[in-house]
């Protein structure tokens, strides 16, 4: 397996969903940067689940322990590690249906890849280990808010339900995180209806970069939003992703898609704050598609590990819509990115410093 | 800059688009492979400019000499260097625009993150550079080929015309590369129309993988998802991507969109042939949204080095739409991509094997 | 910092000398390999301080917890995540010279790239992190074990003492870990001698790996010996190291120094297994220096963290001679760096394999 | 095979012994730094064959092309390619030995390896790839210059002579590159007896860089020493390395080996510039066991491809000592890791800059 992600700016995450634990190295974030145990635990608790009605009733209260990188409230240059055990894992649920392939999970290709797989709760590959990401991501974006650099994600899309403003101030006054409060009731609704059969609805994730400098991104294979996409597709629900006008760009004319200049600078941002794989200084604007969580409580066709077909119908506790909670992962995943991106760039760039003193 | 892709096989490439040539090292190639400058340069003329009305009217051969790596016809093991010379680079064209930012293009951000840039045709940052993908790509193709694995990319759109079929053998056959042949005239006729007002248009080329043995990729970090996103936003003219149903997927209930199966395997794709960051065994269904060419022959405004407003027309030889060169770029990219995991997952699969004897 | 170490047998340390805990995280590791706790405790057992007289008194046990990465006995493929808590951390000690560099201490250089420190026990500098490669190692031992690959190390030096013998059964059988018993009582009585005086001293440890197939190393930049060599003087006490007759090539002749070959292969292994980069198939020899601890109990000059020259005397409990620590230490990156080695050349080479069924 | 070195100064080199060229791709490099041909030529005059009686009689004058990443004298961040033609390559002497495992060379281990070879001059194996690392060393200290970094090697074994003095003004100025002009005559003459005996003899080099900063050198596993030990050991015919006082040290107390200071910095450097891993302001010295050039033209035991036992004598054209072309490659080798170091610590240490404006 691998994982590990980043050049600089780089963690580790390792533990299963059913373990005793799941946990994160940082490394390679600067010293000297102010660090507390709540500036972590404020995001986790973002991605927790039970937090609402609409996520997942296992209660994990995700607790975060610093073992080690921080010391008098300072990170020191040494990698930080994490740790956050496993309270309510129960495996009784998964035991009966061990022996098959779950629809939409990645049961079958780590039973062929690795010829065995701990199958309580999806093992390794469950979406807790998320939280790890989410717990390193807190750092980056503390790094990056030094910088001047913010994130902001929010789910755009339900089903078949889509927001028409971008309002940050309401993202989390509303169990969706939309930022347009005009359908969050509605997408709660798609919600709760599809949780209401025992099924799950997919959505869209909208991220935005602020602040970011001319030039983050290491061409040609290291363009920034090729970091991002790796970064966006190792999350596993994205199945779609596009910068700025994305799929729209396919149906324009060059000097319709082109974003001219004036003395001041840009006058449009179709491109989403990327050029030629550099940041360009005007917001990064991705969209992710979210796939419906591949876990329903409707019976479904699928194949055992002997080949035979089979019905199953999977129990257990799961998020009808997986969008809410996915919002910090992309804003993680995001701040991980951008805060590499920026380590790499200072060692071109005298103007940029990681700033230590 | 980060001039390297891949992790086992792995390539470098350098040059300008006005320099003295461009090239690419390969590594990591097992031994023992038959590969002869034909497997390469049939390659390279898929993808060398001047092949059609519809292409730029640069004129290079794009002959490739092959440095180092094979000896008697076949892979040593050893770094295969290649070298394409420059023939037909007029820089006049660019000499008077240097001061110039060209909308679209990463001359911005280029010049802000180096603060000196090689003006002429986009020095690095140009398109031309993919002819070293393209290469390397062939070798990446053959390899692959000697393991059942087949890649095959055509445009399935152009601004409004929409691909209805996917007929492989007809890709070739017209010069927009579609796989839809009762389409081909009408997207040929919105390239010469673009052209026709010094103008550009986008479109959607689709890459498909045939072939993949179960459990290519290395999750969490290294899925072949993630890989393979990298990959294409590497290309610079990408602006989105989706695997399988993509962003349809964000509108669908989890019951709709889980691929069952039974005794014999999957009974569909919406995934698009990667589950859980693994390939599944299905083929690989992507598709990306690819910009229009920026360079257009209509003024626009931009900004001049020294932060002045201007107009500027950017004149040269310059694809109306770059999605049928593109073609070969995706499954260079593509097979790169693929060959790179293969090779990872035999450090983890007794099954797969490099197969040098 | 950079806290990873290998390429696709990789590990990840974390933690403090008086912090937490202590931890490392192992990705790459083939599934279906058997792996019990004692696999791993008795090698952190030959490590851990106060096993002997002639170790430091710091009482810590070094019991491991195993987090993820095992279900049922067996490896899964996932990352083991292994944590040691820090139990007898007495800081009190380090307080009172937290403002002076300890000479032959990283404190001076960490204080100037870092700007700040842990000053306790040396943070993240100490050799308490070594217990975490001594972990990882066991996994690397246990994985090569079943390729027929075996390592051992041994004390070959003290002081002024040199072993004349090797014999690997003495081994665990003297408190310094030499594989010469005849020499094993003067060794220890140098040890104590330094001991007595406040002072220690150094030695050399000299490894063995056995059973390698021919053809590990990558060629060029990642020979065997190359990677060898960067294990090897990731340990912080290494200050030299050769391969095979080493220093004593320098005075042969070509014709001397060679290994000749007849049909059962080679005549000698003067080359200490490694030849052109690649094992050969003889056992691989290295032999390190390792200099005395740098924490005497004896006045020495000094700079302050204010610049100033002071006089400072380090307190505390400390190993009088840290080779017969080394060796697992030894044997564990050279295991660590064998196993990634090994790994590395499945991709090339079809007769091996990781072997995971 | 690994073909590339170094993680942000990296470079990636391809090429034969006897193919048509050699080449290297350094990237990496900060934009804006003067280089000329020259720089680089003057380095490969250096290092050429047939410069002295005491070297190879191939006659190659090494005419670099620099292909890319240089416009109007400064780089621009681009990756540098740059390409050496092969001219006298003479394979004849090699077809009749082809059958052949030349003791001393990498012919057994990459025959097995790789299942076939390339096998004229050593192909892939061949010191001929040196060139290339000079080559691109050559752009790693002018970037050095400009940061106040000096690099400096010089023979100071031959066989049983050893240089007493370090006269850095004298190394050019004697065939064997010794810094102690009163052993070089005594050096040069070890060299031509061993010459006309159709023998080689082997040496040491010694390499101090001089001017670092403080804090170069990413610990625990990227630390300075470990870096540097990599780069001197992927030279193939280094057998021992030692910093500083070296295997000295494994006789001393801690007493005796621990570096003391005062309010003026430290006052002896035993440590050989290095503490924890880090740079520490003091000069780095490094000792290389140089092995005897392995082509020798007596009479060799050897063993055929078919596994016959046979005798040998390589003929053509070979170096007598290789300690007096190995200095520029050593340098070369130091320069690119310290290059790479200081990137890297760019990214930690805000005093620290790439300087490309």
């Amino acid at each position: 397996m691998s994982s590990s992600y980043g050049n600089l700016f780089k963690i580790t995450t390792f533990g299963e969903s059913h373990g005793a634990g799941i946990g994160v190295v940082v490394d390679g974030v600067p010293s000297g940067m102010d660090i507390s145990l709540e500036d972590i635990q404020k995001e986790l608790d973002r991605r927790r689940p039970g937090q609402s009605l609409m996520t997942t009733k296992r209660k994990e209260d995700d607790k975060v322990e610093i073992l080690s990188g921080v010391f008098e409230g300072k990170t020191t240059g040494a990698p930080i590690g994490m740790l956050i055990r496993n309270r309510d894992a129960d495996s009784s649920k998964y035991d009966k249906i061990k022996h098959l392939y779950r629809p939409g999970h990645a049961d079958y290709t780590y039973h062929h890849k690795y010829a065995l797989r701990d199958h309580r709760g999806g093992g390794r590959s469950s979406g807790r280990e998320t939280a790890c990401r989410v717990a390193a991501g807190a750092i980056a974006l503390k790094f990056l808010e030094s910088k001047g650099i913010f994130i902001k994600a929010a789910t755009t899309q339900i089903q078949d339900v889509l927001a028409k403003q971008w309002k940050e101030d309401e993202i989390e006054n509303n169990p969706v995180r939309t930022a347009d409060p005009d359908v969050a009731d509605e997408m709660a609704e798609r919600v709760k209806s599809a949780m209401a059969e025992g099924d799950s609805v997919g959505g869209v994730v909208e991220c935005r970069v602020y602040g970011c400098p001319v030039g983050l991104g290491e061409p040609l294979y290291d363009k920034l939003d090729a970091m991002l996409a790796k970064a966006m597709f190792s999350i596993g629900t994205v199945r779609g992703l596009t910068f700025g006008n994305g799929f729209d760009s396919a149906g324009l004319k060059g000097s319709e898609n082109n974003d001219a200049m004036d003395e001041n600078g840009f006058l449009s941002n179709r491109c989403g704050g990327i050029l030629g794989g550099l940041s360009n200084g005007m917001p990064i604007v991705m969209n992710m598609a979210i796939k419906a969580t591949a876990s329903v409580a409707r019976y479904q066709k699928t194949q055992s590990v002997d080949g035979e077909s089979s019905d199953l119908r999977v129990e257990g506790r799961h998020d009808p819509c997986i969008c809410p909670r996915a919002v910090p992962v992309v804003e993680a995943m995001a701040a991980l990115t951008v805060a590499d991106a920026y380590l790499l760039a200072c060692t071109q760039d005298p103007k940029l410093s990681s700033g230590n003193t």
